[in-house]
């Protein structure tokens, strides 16, 4: 039997509904829903001593991914990873100072910084990840889906050219503006790499997979669809998006990209990520049926009176409406200091309100 | 004559733009074009002493608007200010702290604070607003118009209920999930506070004026039609448009409202002012030719080699295409420590492209 024909079972709604099938009530999952809000992660957190540590021991990066398994009813699980990896197995240094975010320790700077840049080989430099992977899909045993992910050329292109977090993105708008070439020559680079880290993840076990373009929406339209998009698409077109002849639904999120989801569902994506500035009703509109979308509550629903988070959750659903192709989640990632119950009223709300009859 | 019947006059340009009349080049003016980046504003600022003794002193305040008239062609002044006035005749005690932005000594943090506040009377307590810009239209003896503005609402209530600026708008979004009617409460005084100023301002001889909704898209999209666009519609209502026979177009600016122009339009405007994020043309056809368009260069083409600027500036010009109903500007204000002369490439380019033969 294709694991995708039962519509009424955790193993199954999170897939189905990313490629638009009927599911008995609408999967959720949550963006960093394995993390610091979490006692048990912050547990782990204290044992591994880094976060790159933890991100790179198989064995905690596993833990950590199950753990918001085991507390809520969750319909996926994502792998617990960084963005960052990728750069960071081309040479460029990454660490993380406290409080202050990322950071490499050999920036790209110019033509010369991006000439010497080669795409790692992830069965070599980033295998820790493709064993967590495979680890975390063991452990699940079929529970749910495990989703894999990546930044997208664009997001990793500018960490890589600011050295670390910008408000401004003033240093890689720079080399677009004055070396359009050479950032090209980046994301060219950049494509190859996410691609193959992906379809890496997708040989060790992922079942869905996410390409995050957090900083797309800090780009002028035209710029985006050249430098963010086009890049998406072309990862997107490079994808083994089957294994064992079960689908790998491929999902793209770009944050602030609320006017731009025609174009992102243009990469060939079977869903987008929706912000909470987002209607779903008017992403549905735009998008006409074409993808699944997956979204879209403010996080800061997450400090709200359960009654009313509970009315959020609902308006979140009434948003979307009827029909299939809605995967619940957060228009961004769960807040460290969150309450975890609150995640599991959100959690519990969905199911509840979304529960429909079997045809 | 009407000061409007000529098409061809730095007088007439931006007036006729934002009311879709036809004008012999596109006219331009640039938010915080009357900031930090001129030399002769620093001089200024040191002599004030403070920030706030330079808003609050006309004869400065006044000078400070006229500098960039001075040195470029632009086809407005914006009054200097700050959208933080409202609040602090309010008594809720503005300062700037050097680097960090501003700061309330009594933020609003519930219904019994709310309860108290009333909209000030801008002839009392923003009398130095006022006379700001009687004495601006003297000196401009008609050059060119003079643009008043105000915070939105919503924005206004952010930095009221946070205390100071704010990354992710928890105790703001906390009221409005504990207590929206408290909220509500505060946006029906603030709608009421803005209309008065605003038509103060108009009284006092603002020829246009604008509505900055600076955090206007941190909200999810069924909050901001209530407690952002509603708001601003209100507010819209209640302006006086025309002053001896001219009207008085008003301008409205939801910084990340990509999304939502159509509703935005509903506010009963004559213009929106568009972020660099939102393609003009997009922009164009989601409105339908309702209102006038103001944008929407990325402020960080500022830092562009001159001949890449120009060819951002021709973008732009070609995404909002021909016909009526244009006026340019960043998507954001003018960086601090960006070259004045790039900002006079940017303003002539805009007129050497736009410029076309009178009919």
């Amino acid at each position: 039997m294709n694991i995708l024909d039962a519509e009424s079972d955790r193993s199954n709604r999170l897939l189905r509904a990313l490629m638009r099938m009927p599911v008995d009530m609408t999967p959720v999952w949550l963006m960093r829903q394995a993390g610091r809000y979490l006692p048990e992660y912050r547990a782990l957190r204290a044992q591994a001593g880094s976060f790159m540590n933890l991100c790179q021991t198989p064995e905690l990066a596993c833990e950590v991914t199950i753990q918001p398994i085991r507390r809520y009813p969750l319909d996926a699980a994502i792998l617990f990873s960084d963005i960052l990896t990728v750069p960071d197995a081309m040479g460029l240094g990454l660490s993380f100072v406290e409080g202050e975010g990322p950071r490499f320790a050999q920036p790209v700077r110019d033509r010369h910084d991006i000439a010497r840049l080669r795409a790692p080989d992830p069965f070599a430099s980033l295998r820790y990840v493709l064993d967590t992977v495979g680890r975390v899909r063991r452990e699940l045993a079929g529970l749910c889906p495990l989703i894999g992910f990546s930044g997208s050329p664009w997001t990793l292109a500018t960490y890589m050219v600011e050295g670390q977090a910008s408000d401004d993105f003033r240093r890689v708008k720079g080399l677009l503006f004055s070396d359009p070439a050479a950032l090209s020559d980046l994301l060219s680079v950049l494509v190859d790499a996410v691609t193959a880290y992906l379809n890496a993840q997708i040989e060790a076990g992922a079942q869905a997979v996410m390409i995050f373009d957090t900083w797309g929406g800090s780009l002028a339209a035209h710029h985006f669809l050249r430098y963010s998009r086009d890049p998406m698409a072309a990862v997107v077109a490079g994808l083994n998006r089957s294994r064992d002849g079960v689908t790998v639904p491929v999902v793209v999120f770009t944050k602030g990209g609320g006017s731009w989801l025609p174009a992102l569902a243009e990469t060939g994506c079977d869903a987008l990520g929706i912000d909470w500035m987002t209607s779903l009703a008017a992403a549905r509109a735009a998008t006409a049926g074409r993808v699944a979308l997956q979204g879209n509550l403010d996080p800061m629903a997450l400090y709200a009176p359960p009654a009313r988070l509970k009315a959020e959750v609902e308006a979140v659903l009434a948003d979307f409406g009827e029909g299939s192709g809605h995967v619940f989640n957060l228009g961004h990632g769960v807040r460290p200091d969150v309450d975890p119950a609150q995640v599991g009223v959100c959690i519990d709300a969905v199911h509840a309100v979304s529960r429909r009859p079997l045809r």
